[in-house]
C-alpha cells in the first residue's frame, strides 16, 4: 500500500479504524485520569518559537549522534513493547522501518519479538530497554543477552516499579490478547518488574556490561543530579507517555530543570507528546539531544508496516527541515533556547 | 451486587441513574453559581508531580495517625448529614463501609442516623462534627452524647452561621422529602445554627469535653493562626465542597498558607475537590495530613450501601497506593512539597 | 403575577422569551467584537474570596451611604434609557421599584420618560445622568431641571463623545422603534453627544449647580487622579458595561487601580458584569462603595415591571448577606482587600 | 451588488460560500498544526485597552505617513500573491479598492497581475514585495522594474527561505489551478525562493536601487538590531500570517521586543491577525506605525472586487475612528503604551 499522507495525525485516524479496539485502547490511554497523557501535548501548544532570519543554508543538516552513534536527525523511536498488538510481526517490522529512516531504534525488553530477532531484522543502529525485572538474574540475563547482540547501549526505565494503574482499558474490561507475549522470556515466564532497585542499580549494571547506560524516566533535577553522579551517559526526561504516575509533569515542562542540573554532563533526551518534528524542534531547543516517539511509530506500523513506520519518521524529518530552515538554524547544534519563548507557558501550564 | 469499578467517577455515574432526582441534586450541586464547586475539582488540574526514581521499597506504607489515632490510610469520611437520601440505612451503613476499610468516619450532627446508632454499627474510629446550633445547649447537649458513645475528636464546623444559598436546589423547586430529619434530635426539633458564636467557642466547649476539638471550615492563614493561638489538635481547610460561600478559594488553593501560617502546631486536613488518590497525593504534598471525601462515600453507598462505600475508599487507597509507589514515597511521611511543582496552578488558577 | 426567582439569570431567561428580539438585542449586545462585554463577567470568576469564620453577628447590616444619601444596600440602579423597549412604562416602573427595594435610581438622561415623570414615578432616592449633548444649552438645561425636581447628584458620562459601534445590532439590521424617544427632549429633537469637552467641564457643572458631581466611565489611575483634582464626588469605573470602547479593561480589573490612585479623596463605584450579590462583595472588596447594575434591572421590568425590579434587587440584596454573613462581615465597612484573593486573576486574566 | 456589512467577518462569511473550495483552503489556512494561525488572533483577544476621557476632538485624524509617504490610515494591504483565486481581475482590482481607500497597496512578486499592470490598476501608493528568488537575478530585474514602475519601496520578505508546509492544503489533496501563475515572469518560468541570502542582501539590494527598503518577517530583537544595522527603512513584524514557521511567536505578542530593540532608527509595521480597527489600535499602542492586513481584503475581493476591498478597508477605518474617540486620542501620534494593559496577555499567552 503506497500512502502520502502529510501529518502524523493522519496515521492515527487510519491505525483507528484498523487496529482491534482493545489494542487500540491499549496504545492510545495513559494512566489514571490522564492528566499527564493529556498534558504532554498541550504543553507544546505554549511553547512559542523565535525564528531567525538570512541565516544562509542550502539544507540543513539534521545528522546527530546519540552517544557517539551517528543518526540522521535527532528523533528517534521509543521502545514499545507489544507491537504485535499492531502488526503480525511487531518489533521486527517496525525495527526494519525505523532503520530504513537511517536513525536509532529502542528495543523494548517486553517485545514481542525477541531481542536476538530485532537484531537480526534492524537496518540501524540498535539500544536495548531494560526493565528492572525481578528475579534480577533476568534483567542481567537481559543486559548480557543485548550485549551479545551487538546492541549498543542499555536503556534502563525507573519509572516502574510498577505498572501504572491504566484505568481506561480496564474500564473497557479489556485484557491483554492470548497470543501476546513477551518474546525475551520462557514460555510461561512472565516477569514482573521490581520496586526494590535503588541508585546502586548503576554500580550493578556497570558490573555486567561496559555499554553504556541510559536512564528513562527521570523528571526532577533533583533525579538528574544523582543519575550524572551515578555516571549514565544519557538521561530520558519521560513520564513514561502518561502511562505511569498520573499527574506528573508533562516531560516538556520538566526538560529545563533537567537539562540545567545535568549542565553539559551527561546528553539528555525527551520523550512524550512529540506529534510532530515542530514539536521535536522546541523540546531540542530547550536543551534535548534527541527526543524519541512512540506512539507515531505504532501508527505507522498498523497502517503500512515496515514503510508506514518509515514514512512516519520521514514526515518528522521533514517537519524538522521545515522549523529548521524557517528559524535560520542550519545544523541542530544551532537550535539553543534562544530560539523558544521562556513564556509562562513552559513551567506555568 | 458485586461490583468491580476502577474509578470513582463510575459510582457517580451509576449513582446518577438510581438516586431520586432531588436527593442527587441535594448531594451534588453547590451554593451560589457554583464557582466554588467547579473550582475544587479544577484547582487539582493545574498541580503537577514531581516524582523520584529508584527508592526502593515492597509497598508503600499507607498507614498514619489522625490526633492519635492510627488509620490505614490518610483519607478519611468527611461528615455529610441526610445519608438516608441516598440508602434506606444512612449513616450507619456508610459508617459501616467506612471503618471496613479501616479509616476515620466522622459523623454529621444532621445525620439521619443518631450519633449513638452511628457509633453501635461503626467498625472503625469515630470522629463527632458539630454544627454550632442554638440554643447553644444543642450543641453542648451533642458534645456530651458524642463523648460518652466514645467519639473520639470534636470537629467543629466553623463556616456555616447559616447553611448556603443552595441555588440549583431551588431553582428545580425541590425540597428536603419529610421522612429526612435530622436523627439526632428529637423528632419536631429542628435546630438552627448560629451565627452569635465568636472564637471564644473553644474555651467553652473544652468547658464541655476533653475531647481534642477540631475546627473545620478554615481557608485563611489569618483564622488558621487564630484557631491554632485557640488551642485546636487540627484543622480541616474546606469551602465545605462548594456549598457555602461561593466564590470562596478552592480548598487546595488555600491549603498553603494555612500551613504555613499553623507551622506545626496543629494538624492540618483538607476536603473539596478529591476525586482520586492521586489528588489525596497532592494535598499531602501541600501540607495536609490526611484529606475527607464526601460525596463518592456517598455515591457508593447509593450504589452498593456498606461494600460500595469500602470499594470507594478502596478504589482511594489504591491510586494513592499507585502515586506513592510511582513517586517514590514509601511511607506518608515522605511526602513534601518537593513533590509538587509549585506552578501558577496553585495560587494563580 | 407573582413570580419566585433564586437567580438573577432567570429574569435573563424568562425576559428573553418575551421581549421584542430587537429589542432585546440592543439591550444585550455590546459594541464590536464584545471581548469588554464578555470580559467584565468573565473577570468576576477570576476573583477568589478569603472567608474569615467566627465573626458574630445577627445578619449582616448592608446599610449604606453614597454622598452621604442612605440607601440599604450598597446596590443600586446604573443609569439606562429607552426603557420602554422593555416595559410600557418603562423608568416610571423601574424608578418604582428601584425605590421599593429602597436604593438609588440613576435616570438616564437618554429615558423615555422625562427626568420629572421619573421624579413623581419613584419611590427612594435619585440621581440623575448627564449625557454631553450639544448644544450645552441642552445639558445645561438638563443639569437645571434635575435640580429642580430634586435629583441628589450629577452623574455624568464621560466615556461617550460618540455612541459605541453596536456591532451585534447592526448586523441584525435593527434599529430604534419609532414610538422610542428620550422624553427629556421636544419631540424632533434628537440631541448628539459632543466630543468636544474637557475636564473643564466640572467647573462649568459647578457654575450650573451646587449638586454633588459624579463622573461615570473612569477606568485608569490617571483619568481618576484627573477627575479628584477637579473636584469631584464620586467615580463610576465603567466602560458602559461593554457598549462603547470594545477591548477596555473589565471594569473590575481596572478598579483597584482606580481605587488606589483615588486613596479615599472621592467614592469609588463600579458598574459591569455584576450578575450576584457576590459580584457586588467581591467589588466592594476591591474598594468599590457602591455598585450600579443595569441589564438585570431591565429584566426584572421585562418580566415583571416595578415588582420585578424590586424582586431582582432582592436576589441581589440576599446573595449579599450571604456572602457577608459566610465572610465575616457584619457591616459592608468590613469588606476590605483582604477578603480577596489578589491572584492573576484580576489583572492577568 | 450593494453591500453593507458591519464587520470584516461577515465579508469572510460570504466569501467562504462563493470561493472554490482549494482556493478558500489556500487562503484561509496556516502551515503545520496552525498553532501560529490561530494565535495571532487569540493573542489580541487578552490585550486590554486603558482609554482615555475627556480629550476634545471633532473627529480623529487617522492620516499618517509610512517612509514619508501619507496614507489616510495607519492600515494598509498586505502583499498577497495569487489573487486571481479569489477574483478574475486579481491584483489589479485590490490595488484599485485599495487606493480608493486611499491607503498603501503592496503588491507581491507572486502575483498573478504584473507589476506594472498593477501599477496602471493602482489608484493609490504603492510598494513592492520582493521574494528572493534565485537566481539572483531574477530579484534583481524584479527591483528595477518596480523602481521603473514607480514603486515608492522594496518590501523583502526574509521569512520565506523556503515556502511554509501548507498541511491543511496538502492533506486535501489540493494543488494550484492550472491558470494561475506568477505573471511578473515569463510563462514556463516558475522562480525558486532561495536560501542562501544573508544579511549582505541589503547592501546588495541597495547597490540596485535607491528606493528605502524595508524587511519584512522579523520576529525577535536580535534581527531587528540586525536590521537596522544594515540601514532598513521599516520592519514588518510577521510570521506571514501563520503560513511559514508553525509555532513561530504570534506577531502581536513579538511586537514589543522589536519595538523596543529598534528604538526608533527604522519605521516598525505588523502583519498578522489583525481582523479589526481595535485590533490595529492595539497595534498601534504597543508601537506598530502600521499594520498590514491580508485576508481582510481578500474577502473583499472575493465578495465584492474592487467595492468590496475599499469597503473592507473603510470598516477597519471605522473602526479605529471609534477607538481612537472612545480611547481620547486625537491623532495617531496620540495612541502609546499608556493605552494598553500590559497583561500576561501580551507576552504570556
Amino acid at each position: 500500500m503506497a500512502t502520502s499522507y502529510i501529518q502524523i495525525d493522519q496515521y492515527e485516524e487510519v491505525a483507528r479504524k484498523t487496529v482491534d479496539p482493545a489494542a487500540w485502547c491499549y496504545v492510545e490511554s495513559g494512566s489514571g485520569q490522564e492528566q499527564t497523557l493529556r498534558g504532554n501535548q498541550v504543553a507544546f501548544e505554549h511553547i512559542w518559537l523565535r525564528p531567525r532570519m538570512l541565516v544562509p543554508m542550502q539544507a540543513p543538516d539534521l545528522n546527530t549522534t546519540v552517544l557517539g552513534t551517528p543518526i540522521s536527525m535527532p528523533i528517534a523511536a521509543a521502545p514499545v513493547g507489544f507491537q504485535k498488538l499492531l502488526h503480525p510481526e511487531g518489533e521486527a517490522t517496525s525495527a526494519k522501518g525505523v532503520g530504513d529512516a537511517r536513525t536509532l531504534y529502542v528495543a523494548s525488553s517486553s517485545a514481542t519479538t525477541s531481542l536476538e530477532d530485532i537484531a537480526v531484522a534492524a537496518s540501524g543502529p540498535l539500544w536495548f530497554q531494560l526493565y528492572l525485572f525481578e528475579p534480577r538474574s533476568l534483567s542481567e540475563e537481559l543486559v548480557r543477552r543485548a550485549e551479545q547482540a551487538s546492541y549498543q547501549a542499555i536503556v534502563v526505565t525507573v519509572d516502574t516499579p510498577f505498572y501504572g494503574r491504566k484505568e481506561r482499558f480496564w474500564r473497557q474490561g479489556y485484557s491483554m490478547p492470548g497470543h501476546i507475549r513477551k518474546a525475551n522470556f520462557e514460555p510461561g515466564v512472565d516477569p514482573m518488574v521490581s520496586s526494590t532497585f535503588d541508585w546502586g542499580l548503576f554500580d550493578w549494571l556497570r558490573s555486567l556490561t561496559d555499554l553504556p547506560l541510559v536512564v528513562k524516566g527521570i523528571l526532577t533535577a533533583e533525579d538528574a543530579r544523582r543519575a550524572v553522579d551515578c555516571g549514565v551517559a544519557g538521561i530520558v526526561v519521560s513520564n513514561h507517555g502518561g502511562r505511569q504516575l498520573d499527574g506528573a509533569l508533562p516531560s516538556v515542562m520538566a526538560l529545563p530543570e533537567v537539562v540545567e542540573a545535568v549542565a553539559g554532563r551527561a546528553e539528555v533526551y525527551l520523550d512524550g507528546g512529540i506529534r510532530s518534528g515542530t514539536d521535536a524542534f522546541k523540546a531540542l531547543a530547550l536543551g534535548a539531544r534527541a527526543v524519541f516517539v512512540g506512539r507515531p511509530m505504532l501508527w505507522g506500523l498498523a497502517v503500512d508496516g515496515a514503510q508506514g513506520v518509515t514514512q512516519v519518521f520521514d514526515i518528522l524529518r521533514e517537519e524538522l527541515e521545515y522549523a529548521m530552515v524557517l528559524s535560520g538554524c542550519p545544523t541542530v547544534e544551532h537550535i539553543d533556547t534562544s530560539f523558544v519563548e521562556s513564556a509562562t507557558g513552559i513551567r506555568g501550564y
